[in-house]
């Protein structure tokens, strides 16, 4: 009799992963970026010098820098933070993670437990809607504006949970650059939001990852900067603006919460050669690369508008985001996402379906997220052209694109 | 009023990290490695050269090669399966990981759940161990001879357990250099072991991470590649064979498992210039590398053997390893290697308390492990010297060493 090697399977596991058939033809999904502008020359030569001078020391776990990551990166990190939004931090406030989903799960370890309540941007980043999903936990949806949460909504959510007895364990927020709509939240408000944090005794997450992306090149001090309580937990990653394949990101915290997120954390380090090229090449090339990568994206941003305007006109509503390589459509509501997600993908379109990206998935049924980074513009334009043909297909809108009757 | 950030922590953590304050000096503890084999030359070149060829792929979350791992790495994993533990893995077989450590926590996670009952060696790795005991999985010690698992003693545990109406989720099993004790379990009593898992519906979870590390050059087959029926998952590492700060690991293990191991993985992939360094050196240079290393280690081993003898005389009883970077000492009766632990620490000599790596921690207090990959020949004797020294001082043994009464 043969075995069954499932019949040993734990119960509640997720359903199998499909196997992977390579990458779409058009694809705005996943925080991919510019492949052009990789910088290989300079990783050459920074994976050189820093190999030769010192890397016997891959011979050890952690190199020699301990469990908080390699301490060059941890400096380059402290430093850019510091230099780049307004904050205060040693080195000994920087943990080194593979990428910021594992500064969401060391974060969510601390913090969360099932039956617990947190607060989100009520379009958030699907990779922690679905952690806290899976956590237990109880997430609510805090209403955005142009300029991020909206402070007086917010304002009355607290107020009633702690009518209920209720008191969140974070406040969940992307400040700058929000993923997904793209806004980036003054410093006015942040300073609100810690006062809010502050009279209903909460502590705030504050995500970054994509707050040195901004088109102009500016950015409002960090949540964490304007923080005196200690209140703030931040994590930023290299992802977005050197390279995701490298899954380094980061965490800035107090000790009280650094030595927590430690003790936790269970995978003796992330990768070393990661982590030594990109303090090597970051210390010597880290803005002007995002001061370049800026310009790239905003082209592209720029293309993804014009050819949302050119084949959907005013089908699609869109706000101009303020940085990043991603935007934020709504569809008329005809249009359910999910569906159109579904006849994009076996056309070799790929998007973000709204539901999976919002904490009330039916709030975002008419909303896609598309992710501008990776395609090229000939590949933007052709593959919105080609997402209207599709939509017009299935749910016959937009009836009109490129000034031709469809 | 100052806020309390630990006010809003869950219920449970751990507690905190201590900071940490550098490697001690005699370290026999960790999976380090010998610092002068990290082959620095070749990872230039090797680093050069795909960089060159591929860096761009850089830009995408899983480079182009999917959820799996960087493909030219997996087929590199699947041959050398293949020619040196006679596996007939395909690189569909191979998920790339961060370190065997991530491939414990995702064959834990689709196998476990609490109440769970698991077998593993009587003296095991303790990251392995402390795993089970956090997910509140029952683990029972088979015990371990000089080939490793006795199969008497497992068939009648298996008995016991039926007769109670359990059927243990899988047997963990490191059958090729054994951590701590450094046997080699012969081909057939890995066919034996297949049998009773056979017998008794049990799968088997085989962590070969040591096993190109055997003094002579030589290994059995892997237990996978003994198994006709899809009972064994399989995980090996490159942190022994060429360097641990790199965190890359493997599973091997059919689609059935595999696309469950996917489906409870959310890491977006492991470093990709590791993958791709190694995936590119280790095509042209595993064999040598290995080859060599596994001379270097055995020079260490020797080393060790010979300190102990001279230091410890007949105090310290072990078994000569088959290959590794670790030995497993037993001491008196009346030494406490916990409290010895303790005391040496406090002078600069880092060991593994027997305790942490048994499944009854009162079977290992007076045993220890101590790992000589790292250590130089001289760090190891004088190690070992002042070992013996704190030794006696705690405990009054030895008695003699290197032929002068204490």
């Amino acid at each position: 009799m043969a075995f069954d090697i499932s019949s040993r399977f734990r119960t509640g596991l997720p359903a199998p992963a499909a196997p992977w058939n390579g990458f779409p033809a058009y694809n705005f999904v996943g925080g991919h970026n510019d492949a052009a502008s990789v910088p290989i020359d300079a990783f050459v030569e920074a994976s050189e010098r820093v190999l030769r001078r010192e890397g016997q020391t891959l011979a050890t776990y952690g190199l020699d820098s301990g469990p908080q990551g390699y301490a060059p990166l941890r400096e380059f990190i402290a430093g850019a933070l510091n230099a780049r939004a307004g904050m205060a931090e040693t080195t000994d406030n920087i943990l080194v993670v593979s990428g910021s989903l594992q500064a969401l799960d060391l974060v969510n370890d601390v913090f969360l437990e099932p039956g617990d309540t947190v607060i989100a941007e009520e379009a958030s980043y699907q990779g922690t809607l679905t952690r806290f999903e899976r956590l237990g936990v109880r997430c609510l949806g805090a209403p955005l504006g142009e300029e991020g949460i909206r402070m007086d909504t917010l304002a009355n959510m607290l107020a009633d949970l702690k009518s209920d007895g209720v008191t969140p364990k974070f406040i969940y927020t992307i400040p700058t650059v929000q993923n997904p709509t793209g806004t980036v939240m003054p410093e006015g408000r942040r300073l609100e939001l810690l006062k809010l944090a502050g009279a209903y005794d909460t502590a705030i997450f504050e995500d970054d990852c994509y707050a040195d992306l901004t088109f102009d090149g500016t950015r409002p001090r960090a949540i964490r900067a304007l923080d005196t309580e200690n209140r703030v937990v931040y994590c930023g990653s290299f992802s977005k603006t050197i390279a995701p394949a490298l899954r380094v990101g980061f965490v800035a915290a107090d000790w009280d919460v650094m030595s927590r997120l430690l003790a936790v954390k269970r995978d003796a380090g992330s990768g070393a050669l990661e982590q030594m090229v990109l303090a090597e090449y970051c210390s010597a090339h880290f803005d002007s690369h995002v001061s370049k990568l800026q310009g790239v994206l905003h082209e592209k941003c720029r293309a993804i508008m014009e050819a949302l305007d050119a084949e959907f006109g005013t089908s699609a509503e869109y706000r101009e985001p303020k940085g990043g390589i991603f935007i934020w459509v709504t569809l008329p509501d005809g249009v359910d996402t999910m569906k159109l997600y579904e006849a994009a993908a076996a056309d070799g379109v790929a998007l973000n379906p709204g539901a999976e990206w919002s904490v009330e998935p039916a709030s975002g049924r008419h909303s896609m997220r598309l992710c501008f980074g990776n395609p090229t513009l000939d590949e933007i334009r052709e593959g919105v052209a080609k997402l209207a043909d599709i939509c017009h297909r299935e749910f016959g809108v937009p009836v009109r694109s490129a000034n031709v009757a469809r």
